[in-house]
């Protein structure tokens, strides 16, 4: 299991006129906290791109259970439970102190140079190993 | 059953460097699909927050099977299946030409002017009344 | 001289908690502002993209005079004055209906494959001299 | 005179896909930027709209002279070199390491809650009496 908490301030720009944050952003709160968990088992995703990989999305759930506001601060729980393989499947919690705001789910896939779905890289897997064996 | 179909353009700003709209901009699709599905049946999303209420996103699913480009026209069809009561539920795809690329499903809620959770407006019922009896 | 009017219908992402767009917002209309008044003329920038160029932008200004609501009708009025050259330079102004509520300014220049200044195409040069000879 | 510096990474939402970060995105560095400012001497901007005041943008002109990247750490230098008054003037840096990325200003104003230009809250000018006598 890999797991990871990071941290971020909401911003202005992503509140909308209901005066809570914009129910889309939270994909971008989600991918901080993605790229954060793989970051804390050394997996970079910059490096990953310029390597030719791409991780693009195939599936996002989100339950919204209480509104963020401006200048909150958010805890983003982010857990990989199940071994990755071609796919990569996170789990996510995000809160506002003891809060719950949101609960989700993606599916990742690997993508290769030409843009299409590719086995992950060996480094990838190698290093997933020291986390679920 | 409520349906409609709306199109729109893909923005430079809504791509990402994988060369792709970025996953979370679908978000806003939805709600201009959603926003035209209400004003073909009369029902204006602004008026309806001029008198007080909001219709906050609940749950939303998102599976993505192609990726859309810059520039690409999309069209958004949304299906209200189910009579809507102090929840609504959105079905959605986007297709570029034929080829579908996303398939969707939002749950939304009516909020008074307190942001707390109430029933959906008379004048908006009495709408859906001739949509689905 | 070139000149192009494009219509566009505020969305409810693009608002923030004050009630109004999103300040940053305003680069995006004016982005879809320029690329309509290329397209009028006969070039498109997906196209400029795809034989390896680029059109950075190098400088903007905006002036708000008023502000625009969730759901306003907006039509930007891109204008460009002087024949292009290694820079492009648009000037813009938003209104709803006879309300002016933008101006703005904008300086891009052109970019090869490998993300360095250029000369524009010699086919977009072609096009120009149409217009402002 | 006031200054501020703060630190962000780019998110890869803020990617377009020329592969730099996308042009209305600095919008949200400078707005983070002048929050932090205005925080380092006490002024909450939380706190002034709950007050039933806003600080919506009059002006902004950006210079773009390096593209920040994805993952990047961005450093940004937030400065009031006049006192403010009705108007708050700000100029801001961005760099990355050494490397300037970014010049710009811009010029808010106070609003109150009717939405029309207001003078600056009592306690805010008190503030800003230390910094600028």
């Amino acid at each position: 299991m890999i797991q990871a908490t990071t941290k971020l301030r909401v911003r202005y720009s992503e509140t909308d006129q209901m005066g809570f944050v914009y129910y889309g952003n939270y994909a971008q709160y989600l991918e901080i906290g993605r790229v954060e968990a793989l970051k804390t088992v050394g997996v970079s995703y910059r490096k990953l791109e310029e390597d030719g990989y791409g991780l693009p999305v195939k599936e996002m759930n989100i339950e919204y259970i209480r509104a963020a506001l401006y200048d909150d601060e958010l805890i983003i729980s982010t857990t990989i439970h199940k071994k990755p393989s071609a796919r990569v499947f996170f789990e996510y919690e995000i809160h506002r102190g003891e809060e719950l705001l949101i609960k989700a789910t993606t599916t990742l896939f690997f993508m290769d140079r030409s843009k299409r779905a590719c086995r992950p890289p060996a480094d990838f897997m190698k290093r997933m190993e020291a986390y679920f064996n």
